[in-house]
């Protein structure tokens, strides 16, 4: 690899790590040229050499958060089933300061997402990957007879990532009401209330 | 009442229903002076006169949907209790196409509130008060021996708020998974889960 693209290199991540810190502070709403060049120290000129636009900028930001959210630090899922449940629903909320700045910027990329064709079926696609997850983990729960028989996977998957969702919200805009321990036994209780859910009381 | 004062009373209910259909297509993202002018078919001349600049715009289009949200249509609560509680959520989830569009507007502006100090401290305050307003019903619901004896109505209230605004998210970017009758048996499904908590199957 020569310097010069060693170089290239180097300062794009430098441009990310800045995309990052505005989304972090100031969300997609902040999220500008300007924003991200005064965030590096920078000249608007040099931001405008690696994006067009807004638009580019925007794609730019939405696929550094996927990136993190892939590589994030998360929780060993540990026994199949419920266990492997409550690993994926506490690995999505806001239970660091990390979680929550990565929280935040989903949080925040849902108003540009809905008011773009592609950004929204992207989206729209991501949702029902995590549905698929939650699913799978609850179908091992069912055949090892920690859900009650009848139970309909994919209606508690819909309904496990509808909590997972709107329990970030509260949390984002009340952190000192939804501690991270708080959020863990919100969470507990639905999950237990789920295997629960039709079966004599334990 | 002075007919000056009429016609300026008459352009600002233009302003803010173009304020409103520009949110209800491009979200919080997309509110600009120049795109509310659009909306108008008048100059960004005559826009500025309403507002100063950006964050007086966000403000008047936040007013705009918290009038409204108070003012729409919503199902009777009918009996106390449980049934106050599923016409509390049924009145929040995107049931209706103007559902749809509120919620949407609401979705839209997490993103702006959680970046300025005075609009995230009255989000937080709007969120403790419909957990209130939940949590009056489950208290109801609990001496109508609708819910366990031991239900903690303030966990569940926290519970019910994030399980509807999560649904409110997943339903927005997949209506035609989350159809109206789905997002209903979803919810009953839920509150069915809450009254059984516990419980021995009925």
């Amino acid at each position: 690899m020569s310097p010069a693209r060693t170089d290239h290199d180097a300062r794009r991540h430098d441009v990310s790590e800045a995309v990052w810190r505005v989304l972090a502070e100031h969300g997609f709403a902040g999220l500008t040229l300007r924003a991200v060049a005064a965030a590096m120290g920078a000249s608007t000129g040099l931001v405008t050499h690696y994006f067009a636009g807004k638009r580019e900028l925007v794609a730019h930001a939405l696929d550094i958060l996927e990136t993190r959210t892939r590589h994030r630090p998360r929780l060993a899922s540990g026994a199949p089933g419920l266990a492997t449940l409550r690993a994926h629903v506490l690995n999505i909320l806001p239970l660091t300061p990390e979680g929550a700045a990565m929280n935040r910027i989903w949080v925040s990329s849902w108003d540009v997402a809905l008011s773009d064709p592609d950004l929204y079926a992207a989206q729209r696609t991501r949702y029902e990957r995590i549905r698929a997850d939650l699913r799978a983990a609850l179908d091992d729960a069912l055949r090892l007879g920690e859900l009650p028989p009848d139970a309909d996977t994919e209606r508690l998957a819909a309904n496990v990532l509808s909590f997972t969702h709107g329990l970030v919200v509260q949390a984002l805009f009340d952190p000192g009401t939804f501690t991270p321990a708080r959020q863990t036994d919100l969470a507990d209780d639905h999950l237990t209330s789920l295997a629960r859910r039709g079966l004599p009381p334990t």
